[in-house]
């Protein structure tokens, strides 16, 4: 297994992702890493893995077609680099939106695939379950015929990654009632029913959206987008606040000693969508996005799912699944 | 003062309505409550108020179209002798479509107003600073016109309500650069940097939105109807597991006294959306919807909310705002 890592562009910058590869292939020897990014900042790692000095950074706030003249960036390389050597997964924390075009544009969508869909899982009430959501971001604007699109994939990536058999789908809207949603969910509803779409469960508001009861939740890149974020948001806020209350006085910081271990398990399962990565659904390859804020921890656990994801075969699924539809 | 309360269609029944308005009259002696609904649910009240029987009760699923049927139901006799008897404010519990409907077709929207829009307001990092955000669910799909609008009715109503002087506005974006957003939020971008709208500061991401930096954030009713719901959703899972974390055992039990007052505090403040009242701003009248799912405390501060409305003038100031833009 061979892994593009592009090594700049985060917010953190480069010394995030040294750290990281160290620890992923202290954990998976097997697993070949060739990072792309400025020599000098990689020097602890050519003793290790390959390096391919792209000095040139993409700017995090850079959009789709900035990147995409940033031909000798180390992002533009590490996409170039593994469509030509036929990599396996390529894993960035750099610009969103520039990401997704770049790699769009060099690795190309299935054959079949009307757009690529930015997935990811978030923690459940129910332990152990997660809820596959997608888009999250990739578009700004979604036709029905893409939302149904973006189910099969959920499905296919849910199917792949959980070893699940007949996972529940919903469509994320403002009701319950079939009637409800917006205009383009309104009509992927109709389009769910009439194709008898397996297992699909109707609409599902984002209140309930954690509760365990679904498996997989779909909406359009902007909604979805505001859905994680508005998630990550409140997150902070109530982690900031338990801090605060466990800081207050000498009996709170020993009320905290008690509980400091479940508050830590929770933390990271809060911070999972932040620290973890998400995957580009419905393009030639694995791509993975590192959240841009990443730490070492965020880092190393993308290059993980990067990892899973090239095990479990997704995109190859993807593919075989497209091709039944047509 | 005088208050219309329509005391069916709540998901937990008239009961948390009597206790509610019981408490409430305690509270503020001089406000006058009209209740609406079964007599026989509210004889408690007889003696404290005035009560008119309309037991016909609005399903929590019914529609608009449904609700405007019902001429007989509580929630449409109450609104009609709002507007006939020239009461100051109605508050119900019952399906949000059919109230928000119902509403505006009785009392009739503000003349220049193009839609109304349901207000609340979000806790923040920052103690006794709140964040205004509308549309959180009136609307389906907005025009870029109607959010420049919702941003007036936005400001108009952080400064009745905080005495505000020049509060800052934020569109709630999937970015921050000026070319981010729905279609429909880069028109009205556009729209607001032409117009000079007042410390427009541009686009916020859902996840920046309660650091305290915005103080009146704008979106369109179904974008806003997933953010609300979004964190009404996480901040639900995370308070389950802090539930959990405290219950494992007697250390944690015990470690649960020395932080139970922070914790309380904490989730009253999280809880203030849920528990408090939004407020359909653009509309003849005060118009507060109350949680469906609202027990005493929250129907009581839905009360609560109209009373200030109605004492700060909102819908006379944005009368006057409507008919100075015109």
């Amino acid at each position: 297994m061979k892994i593009a890592v592009d090594a700049m562009g985060g917010d953190n910058g480069s010394k995030v992702v040294v750290t990281a590869v160290k620890q992923f292939l202290i954990e998976f020897p097997g697993v070949e890493v060739v990072v792309f990014g400025d020599k000098n900042e990689l020097e602890q790692l050519t003793s290790l893995c390959q390096v391919i000095d792209a000095p040139e950074t993409v700017p995090m706030e850079a959009g789709a077609l900035e990147v995409i003249r940033m031909k000798n960036s180390s992002m533009c390389v590490a996409l170039k680099t593994m469509k030509e050597q036929q990599f396996d997964a390529v894993v960035s924390a750099g610009s969103t939106g520039g990401y997704l075009a770049a790699a769009t544009l060099i690795l190309k969508l299935i054959p079949g695939v009307r757009r690529a869909a930015l997935v990811t899982s978030f923690p459940t009430k129910l332990k152990d379950k997660k809820l596959v959501v997608l888009d999250i971001g990739a578009n700004n604007e979604n036709s029905p015929e893409e939302l149904v699109q973006f189910a099969e994939m959920g499905r296919t990536y849910h199917q792949s990654l959980y070893n699940s058999d007949n996972p529940k789908t919903y469509l994320l809207s403002n009701g319950t009632e079939a009637h409800k949603g917006s205009p383009v969910g309104q009509a992927a509803y109709k389009l769910l029913l009439e194709t008898q779409f397996p297992n699909f469960c109707g609409n599902m508001e984002a209140r309930d959206a954690l509760t365990g009861e679904a498996d997989i939740l779909v909406t359009d890149g902007y909604t979805g987008n505001v859905f994680l974020k508005s998630s990550e948001g409140i997150a902070k806020l109530m982690s900031a606040m338990i801090k605060d209350n466990f800081k207050k006085n000498l009996w709170t910081k020993l009320g905290y000693l008690h509980v400091a271990k479940g508050f830590k398990e929770m933390s990271t399962t809060m911070n999972y969508k932040t620290t973890g990565g998400a995957m580009l659904l419905g393009v030639n390859g694995v791509v993975v996005k590192a959240h841009g804020n990443s730490d070492v921890y965020g880092f190393t656990n993308a290059l993980r799912v990067a990892k899973t994801m090239v095990e479990r075969r997704v995109v190859e699924t993807i593919k075989e699944m497209v091709k039944r539809g047509q």
